[in-house]
């Protein structure tokens, strides 16, 4: 309890909830990694034939879990700084997870047309759309707590702040380009994605 | 252990339980948006208008997110207020949980028939009472926690206690008078439950 | 550390997993209640009908939901005094674990084929036979644990751990009973499942 | 924050986000476990039968559930070890999650080509395949933090931490075997994974 008797905003149980739906989002994408049935077996001349069959969908599982997997990352390293919290921070966090529990829907319409000619394009579209948005509200989430240092702690550091800031802004910006060229160029599109994502993966001497 | 050497009886496992209910309701609700078939594709001529033939199960998937979320942060607030639990508190709560946990199929069932006329009444009040339900089990919840203080930490200050009592007083009303609004016209009653999400999602005096 | 340099065996991280497998057991529930197709409300003259028809499935939901959440209140409970852990009491709860997360199986076996009078035999006893090797499961986790005091706290007061040991001694026997008679009569095993679980519910002296 | 003003990099994090994908990969996998249909319990002649004819999703996901069960055991057993995270620490974590999460799909597979002498050379292949990677994955993870003492506890017990090395170093070796061994004969393949699997769970002098 703060000192007018209402109850202090820590932010423990926004990081666990965040952590459930962020873990949930990324498991539940092997439910749309489907097992061939026995016709498409037979059809297929053997297992391993029917299973190549799918590669778009453990293309599209990969690709999206090390996206949640890094979106997760990140939110655990933004919390690192952020020491308080309230109502509107709350609903923009709500904003940032409606977009990445939703994520699992733009997968599973990639995995299914990416190997179709003619509806490729509107699955790339769709998927880094969603992408784009989920950068946009990850920026609304991390502004609105280090706007003026509103919510951070009081020892984070400025620079580091201001690094992260930086970083983050020309996230919305790379998904969108990624989301454009999807309209020319679907393998293109993707390549950005991956891209991007090996970019945060591989070690770098502004992170921890 | 307390003096008897019973177990003392702390809520954050409680806690826990409720915001892994809470997260995974929330993410399972895309399990409900299907990815259009080939057929389906082929018959409405491409990708884009397939997946825009699917809006109701966007709208209700957006619906029913923001509504769980809400409730999520209510019950983030109200254990703000709260310093202990006993047996019956975690039978009001598992039963608020029931419904929460529930609702992914009502959600479902308005994404299926809310484009068609003749059903789409009974899925609106289906989704409107299990909404109406949940409100009730919440007032349970509060009420019994806050009732003569019977579970609330020394410190609560009695007057944000009884603010948050009247507020959530109305709640099964104003849920209960949307699902009868739907009988009359399933739009408005959509509308309300759309109108009371926004109302908490906005910043409010009353809310930390 | 311990004085030997291995790590201390803390309880906190097995709650925290098997709160994990509770939550998503319970939540995972809702998924096998279907949603009645175009075809079957149509059958059914109305959605309202079509709904009505699936009552087993409510009920299947319900019941499993409840003892998924009572289990869950008693391993929180029994938790209460447990004080350290060890690589068995791990793999007793792991099995535990088995039982909890395989309950959806004959729940949906239950919930297709409680209306079919030749079939609901044999859903019904593997419905009360799965929660019979749970309750033994359970039995087996607490009398490790109590045995001897191996796991208990220090502090753990000796008559309510023995309290503890005697009520769910009789767990697997009345599950079993249960099992038993429902190859006589189905309605009355599920009427003594509803009679335990609601056993628990209401409050009780001994449960603090 | 640490003296520079970044976050301290504390595990409790890591720890919840693993702990989370652990309990849902597990409690995910019974919903490869399939109700038979009304047509498939007339064609075997009762619910018994047709319950019969599943006996490889069972043992599917009863495999499955204790090989994710005795890493989630593992896991939680090498954090105690460990007192620090950095970047790439996260990383390969995530790629231990990426194969846990994934396993749902090759058990879904085994489970249902098992009992087809044609298929399931490849079934076997893919499950073995896949714990194989996971093991190398688990290894990177472990002696990333272990090599040189990089992210250890400083009271870290070197003698224990080598014995899990040497424990460790020997599961990808055992599982590519298990993995080869499939293509001369599936059963002897499942056999030396169950017998992996029940090796874990008996006690042992070696651990805590």
């Amino acid at each position: 309890m703060d000192e007018t008797g209402k109850p202090t905003q820590h932010t423990a149980r926004i990081e666990a909830f965040c952590d459930g739906v962020f873990a949930i989002a990324a498991t539940l994408l092997v439910l749309e990694v489907r097992v061939p049935g026995h016709d498409a077996v037979t059809a297929a001349g053997g297992l391993w034939r029917a299973l190549g069959q799918h590669w778009s969908s453990y293309a599209a599982y990969a690709l999206s879990f090390v996206i949640i997997g890094i979106m997760w990352a990140n939110h655990h390293n933004i919390f690192g700084y952020i020491g308080r919290t309230n109502h509107t921070f709350v609903m923009l966090n709500l904003a940032l997870l409606f977009c990445v529990a939703f994520l699992p829907f733009p997968t599973a319409v990639l995995a299914q047309y990416l190997p179709s000619p003619e509806q490729r394009t509107a699955a790339a579209v769709l998927y880094g759309g969603t992408l784009t948005v989920t950068a946009v509200a990850y920026n609304a989430v991390w502004r609105y707590a280090a706007g003026g240092g509103r919510l951070l702690k009081r020892d984070a550091d400025r620079r580091s702040v201001d690094a992260v800031t930086r970083e983050y802004r020309v996230g919305p910006l790379l998904y969108g380009a990624a989301t454009l060229v999807a309209v020319l160029n679907v393998w293109a599109s993707l390549a950005i994605h991956v891209f991007l994502a090996g970019l945060y993966v591989v070690p770098n001497r502004s992170r921890p």
